[in-house]
């Protein structure tokens, strides 16, 4: 890199692919559908790979998929990965994924603009399927190149309509070779929207990712007698809903009196038998606990059970706790992490750490490499929806912090 | 009515006329389904026809099915009438009803047995269709005889197979003349089960009726944020379901809060989008109140205005009340209380009195007559189930409290 000079992306490059990759699948309230392996993500690919011919990358497909665009380095040392995914939601946004794929194309753009050579090669990926919206679950295909599911495994994933994600994969024409999956890579760094109110709140353009938080999902079943709502005597009850609401007031509270970062979530409410003039007997509802430490979240299980057994006693019902699924916290590389910082840091942009309290593809790819990410604002926090949106100046300068941290890990 | 006998009645008859009766609509699982104007309604009103005419009963039909048996008194004046309802809910109970109308009969067949002669006329009435079941509301054909609803709003009834009311009372043969409807009467009288536990956790085998509780219903709507369950902390979530269950827990705090016999239930509640990683951006849930004085009612919501006022601006949430139904609190006639309350009384029994949760035949019938009624301890205060139960003693005790309140308003 020449001394002197802050190499700094053409914002309006990038700026104008958002716009052009959204044209694909664009929906009438302003937003994108593109779904895994649909007519639309062919062509976002297609244009993708135009993109990237233009650009010099020598680009792959491996066997689930995933796309990789080579920049050549001066060694042949594993190279430095860039990316995200282009697939969307059912009504999406144009960021969330899209501004990771083409962010990485613009930091490359910009290293052929700037005739900046590196040690290492720097490679562009589209992951996949991360949505899981059409393939269950999210994330399967960096989950294949990280080892946590075989390529087998998603082949027989269906959508609604019953149709085989390989037999998809093939029909538009993006089953590739095993040979050409992205990892093993030195590091991956993955540019994204924030998809929360956080750096809003704080006024800060981007965040440094430390990492991403660990999530534990419980089921809460309380069961207590079902009766007529006029004849029974307040004292008599064995109501399943007012036992259900003070433990759901108490999980708001494990979460507040944890520590800032801690939360939980009751989402999704069942009672029986549902009926206005009727006592609900029964209440299942679902706890989501999220954190960075694997033992607060071991710890925040132990309370929700002391929380349930205590209500339980006291209002005669019968609660039970199921934990029934984790997902163990990633923290990201400090190495990638102090990259990222420097970067934020040489752009005169205020360092704002914050853990991602959602997942991925980068969760998967620090199993097996050396990974960190970079989020810049979301409006109001909101994504998964037609009115996702982040300002320009913010995507500009999340993209020139990617080429800036790209350049330092790439030597 | 000769001095120094105390009637009564002749209990192993009552209990195997109980026992006869809910052979027709008999379930698997020892309950009875006997919905309205079904076939085997039909079967039970043929039963109960021949045990009237056995009795000496002249009986008639009105046009709505509504079965009145009379046993003639000294005068012409208008007769005590008591009855209930032969009807049940699906899979229901034997006594829910059946009771009334067979406790009816075993104190008339009683006034036979033992020559008592009464100035007045008693008769036994079976309204058509108080459960409301298979041709809502409940109470449907007791409101035609007090004037609440015309017989032509009650034929233009459908069930869920679009059968008319109107073409299932003449399928079944009992379509009669409006001649013939049950009031006006001197009085009324209905013995019930309690369908409630306040009888049992008492230790009473019989309730004095004081009148039926007023009812009123609100839907209560909270209005939070839709969010991903991640990445939100806990200080910048708008979460409806959280709101909500404070409300409801305030909800039953009300209740305790007012006196001995305020109830309040949450019946029925649905949050949107329901789903497990998101925090819910809507919850929408019934609050039914009851209680005996109409301006406690009137508190009351005022008082859920209030909670949900206060617990909405604490927590950045939008909530409303909408109140919808109101059903006025039916005091009981003085007369008629009194008199079941000397026959408590006469036949040594502690006199307990309580209000009903539920709606009976007799609150419509009250807008028109003097009414009461008279309850007998629920097994567990179970009811609208197939094991709904009552002892065989607390039955021949409240049938005995009936006989004695005719007798002492018949003259």
């Amino acid at each position: 890199m020449r001394s002197g000079a802050i190499p700094c992306i053409n914002g309006e490059r990038l700026l104008q692919r958002l716009r052009d990759l959204a044209q694909i699948g664009a929906t009438p309230g302003g937003g994108v559908t593109r779904l895994a392996l649909s007519d639309e993500d062919r062509a976002g690919r297609d244009l993708l790979a135009s993109w990237m011919a233009e650009a010099g990358l020598e680009w792959r497909v491996d066997d689930v998929g995933n796309m990789t665009g080579y920049r050549r380095g001066k060694t042949n040392e594993p190279p430095v990965l860039i990316g995200s995914h282009a697939d969307t939601v059912l009504r999406g946004g144009k960021y969330d994924g899209a501004y990771g794929v083409l962010g990485a194309l613009e930091a490359i753009e910009t290293l052929n603009d700037l005739d900046i050579e590196t040690e290492r090669a720097v490679a562009l990926v589209n992951w996949t399927n991360e949505e899981g919206v059409r393939f269950e679950p999210a994330m399967t295909c960096s989950g294949v190149a990280a080892g946590r599911f075989t390529a087998e495994e998603i082949y027989a994933k269906t959508d609604r309509d019953g149709l085989r994600f390989e037999d998809e994969l093939r029909r538009i024409s993006y089953f590739g070779d095993a040979a050409n999956r992205p990892l093993p890579a030195a590091a991956y760094i993955e540019l994204h929207i924030e998809q929360g109110p956080v750096l809003e709140a704080a006024g800060q353009p981007v965040g440094i990712v430390g990492g991403i938080v660990g999530i534990t999902w419980n089921e809460v079943t309380i069961q207590g007698q079902a009766d007529h709502a006029g004849p029974s005597p307040m004292h008599l009850r064995h109501d399943a809903l007012t036992a259900a609401s003070h433990v759901i007031a108490g999980v708001e509270r494990l979460a507040i009196e944890q520590d800032d970062t801690a939360v939980a979530t009751v989402g999704r409410l069942a009672i029986a038998p549902n009926i206005i003039n009727t006592i609900p007997g029964t209440a299942v509802f679902s706890v989501d606990f999220r954190h960075r430490d694997p033992a607060v979240l071991d710890l925040q299980v132990e309370r929700l059970r002391n929380l349930v057994n205590q209500i339980s006693q006291e209002r005669g019902v019968e609660g039970q706790v199921n934990r029934f699924w984790t997902s163990e916290p990633t923290p990201f590389d400090p190495t990638v992490v102090g990259a990222i910082r420097n970067a934020v840091s040489t752009l005169g942009l205020p360092e704002h750490e914050l853990w991602s309290g959602a997942g991925h593809d980068a969760k998967y790819v620090a199993d097996v490499c050396p990974a960190g990410m970079i989020f810049v604002c979301s409006k109001g926090g909101l994504s998964h929806c037609e009115t996702e949106s982040s300002s320009a100046k913010d995507l500009i300068a999340g993209a020139n912090v990617l080429l800036l941290a790209t350049i330092e890990l790439a030597g």
